[in-house]
C-alpha cells in the first residue's frame, strides 16, 4: 500500500492505535505535545539520537523491524548510562519516496517491540517526506531517583574499570559488511540488534556500586576518554582482559591487529563504569545475575593519563580517537 | 573553517560553552542525557519536529541564523498550544558536506537567541554528517500546571472561535518564493521568522479562558478539524472575519481566491482556541495586552459539521485538507 493512500494522519492514527499508554503518560500521541506526570525526587533524563541512512545503517543490511529495534536500543542506552529507566520515546521520521505502508509498519513493529521490552511507551513524534535518505530521530525520556544519578564524572584513582558484555563485534560486522562480506552470527547480532543495558545500569545506581558510568558508542578508549576528562583522572586498560565474542576471537587468530575493533570500534552499547575495589564482589554478583561484567583495568591519577597494555602485557600507545562524524 | 578541523566534539564543546543552564537543568550538554528536576503538580510537555532542507526550507531563501530561530519557534509553538511554558530544547543536526563552522555558528546563534527569548535552554542533542540535505530535529520540553493543561478536546457548542495574529501570509510568502518571486516584508517575516505565542497560551491556561487550544501549522481548517474531531463538535468559520496581513490584503485585491491561503495555507503558528461567550471580554483584554486576537466563528453541535461562509457571507463548501506530507 502506498503511503499517500493513508496519508500522514492515517499513519499517525495507525501508530496511536498500536502504542500503549503508560501510568505517567497523561496524554500520548495525537495532540501538540505529550504530557507526563513525574514523581517528586526523581530526575527527568532526556537524550536525542539521529540515525541517517548511508551514515548509520543501510537498508539492504538489516530488515526494517530490526532497524526499528536498534533505533530504540541505542537511544535507551543513553538512559541506562545514567543509571536510569526509560519511560517515553519520541520518533521523527523523514521518509524517502518508495517507502510503503508495509515498510513503515515493519519499522514500527520493531520500535514498539523494543519500547515494550524496555518498559517505555511511544509518546509522540513527527513524520514527513525526505528528498534524500531515510532520516530517523529518536528522543528518549527516562527517570532516575535524584540521589542515584550516575554521570561521567566521579571516577577516583584506585577504582576498578569494568565493562559489560563483549566488545568489538559490532565494529567487526560493520567492517565485513563494508567489504561486501557476511558477518558471523554473533557479530551480526551485536551490530544490528544491540541491547541497552538498562537493568545493569539501574542496579549499579540503586545499589551505589559505580562512581562513573557511560555507554560505549564511539569506542572503548574514546568513551573512557570522556570519563577521564569529566572525572579528572587517568586509567590503565589491559587488552588481554577485554571480553571478546566468538566471531572476533576467530578473526583475531588470523589478524591480531583486529583487537583495535574492541578498543576503538564503537557501537558496542555496553556500559563502561568505575567502582571502588571493595565493591568488586557486589559488581561481580550483578554480572552473574544480569549480564556478564569484566574488569578491564583501573583508574589512575590524572597525571598518568591513559595507559594501554597490549595482549602480551606490553605498554602500547593508546589512541583515544573513536568515530568522528566530521573527521576528514 | 572546516568542520573537520574542530571535529564533532569540538562543535559540541562550542555549543556547551555558549548554552546557559537553567534552574531545573541539573545536567546539560555533555553527558549521555540531560537531567532535569521538575516541580510536583506540573506536567512535562514534550514535542518533536523535523525540518528537512528542500521540504521545509531552502538555504537560499533564509539565512542560517533566521532558520535556527524558526526551528525553535515552530517547536516551542507546540508547547504554547498546550498552555505551557518551554524549558529545554534538544537539537539533532544531520549536516551535509560543505557546511562550515561559521554556518553552524550562525545556525546556533539563531537557536540560542530564540531559546533565550522563550526562556528555554539548549540542553542536549546529536550531530552527524548527512549524505543528503540538511536534516534538523528539534525536541522541546515544557511544563504546565496539571490543572491548566489545554488540549484539542474540550470545545463545546456555543463557544466562540478565536485566532491570534494574522493568517495566510506565511503561505503567501512560500507561494511567491516557489514562483521565483520576492515576498513582501510582512509575508517574508511571517514565513521565515514566526513567533510562538507562549505568553498568550500561558495566559489562556492560567486564567482558564480556553476550552480547546491548538496551533495552526497545517492550515486553519485542517487544525480546526483536529479540534472538531477531538471535541466531537462542529464549527462555523466566517471568511470575512479572518485577520489578514498587509501583503495578503494587497494580493487579495487582484485575486480573491487567495483567501484560501488564510484558510488552508499552514505554517501560521498562530493559536486557534475556543472560549465561552461570557469570557469574550477577558479574551479581548489579552488581545490588547499580548498579541491581537480575533473572533472568526463559533462552535456548533457535531451534527452541523464544519461550515464556512465566504467573504460575502455566503455558504461555501469547506476543505479540511491542509498540507499532507504524504499526499500524492
Amino acid at each position: 500500500m502506498k503511503l499517500s493512500e493513508i496519508g500522514e494522519f492515517g499513519f499517525i492514527d495507525r501508530l496511536r492505535r498500536r502504542a500503549p499508554g503508560g501510568a505517567e503518560l497523561v496524554l500520548g500521541i495525537g495532540d501538540d505535545c505529550a504530557a507526563s506526570r513525574l514523581a517528586p525526587g526523581e530526575l527527568l533524563l532526556t537524550s536525542t539520537d539521529l540515525l541517517i541512512e548511508e551514515v548509520h545503517f543501510r537498508r539492504d543490511w538489516s530488515d526494517l523491524k530490526t532497524l526499528g529495534r536498534k533505533c530504540v536500543s541505542v537511544n535507551v542506552s543513553d538512559v541506562a548510562a545514567m543509571g536510569g529507566e526509560p519511560s517515553s520515546l519520541y520518533l521523527g521520521l523523514g521518509i524517502p519516496a518508495g517507502f510503503g505502508v508495509e515498510d513503515l509498519d515493519a519499522f514500527a513493529d520493531g520500535v514498539l517491540a523494543a519500547c515494550a521490552e524496555y518498559g517505555a511507551v511511544l509518546a509522540g513524534g513527527d513524520t514527513c517526506g525526505s528528498p534524500g535518505p531515510l532520516f530517523i530521530s529518536v528522543t528518549v525520556q527516562g527517570r532516575v531517583p535524584e540521589d542515584q544519578l550516575l554521570t561521567r564524572a566521579g571516577a577516583r584513582p584506585g577504582d576498578l574499570l569494568w565493562v559489560s558484555g563483549r566488545l568489538g563485534e559490532s565494529a567487526l560486522a560493520l567492517r565485513e559488511l563494508l567489504a561486501g562480506g557476511r558477518p558471523g552470527p554473533s557479530a551480526a547480532n551485536a551490530h544490528h540488534d544491540p541491547r541497552a543495558r538498562v537493568a545493569l545500569g539501574r542496579a549499579l545506581a540503586a545499589q551505589g556500586l559505580a562512581t562513573a558510568l557511560i555507554d560505549i558508542s564511539d569506542g572503548l578508549l574514546a568513551d573512557l576518554g570522556h570519563i577521564l576528562d569529566s572525572s579528572a583522572v587517568g586509567a590503565l586498560v589491559e587488552s588481554a582482559a577485554l571480553p571478546l565474542g566468538p566471531d572476533l576471537r576467530a578473526s583475531l587468530a588470523a589478524d591480531p591487529s583486529l583487537i583495535d575493533l574492541a578498543l576503538s570500534g564503537g557501537e558496542d552499547y555496553e556500559l563502561l563504569f568505575t567502582s571502588p575495589p571493595a565493591l568488586a564482589p557486589a559488581v561481580a554478583a550483578l554480572g552473574t545475575e544480569l549480564v556478564p561484567v569484566t574488569q578491564i583495568g583501573r583508574i589512575l591519577p590524572q597525571g598518568d593519563g591513559l595507559r594501554l597494555l597490549d595482549a602480551q602485557g606490553r605498554p602500547r600507545k593508546p589512541s583515544r580517537s573513536g568515530f568522528n562524524h566530521f573527521g576528514s
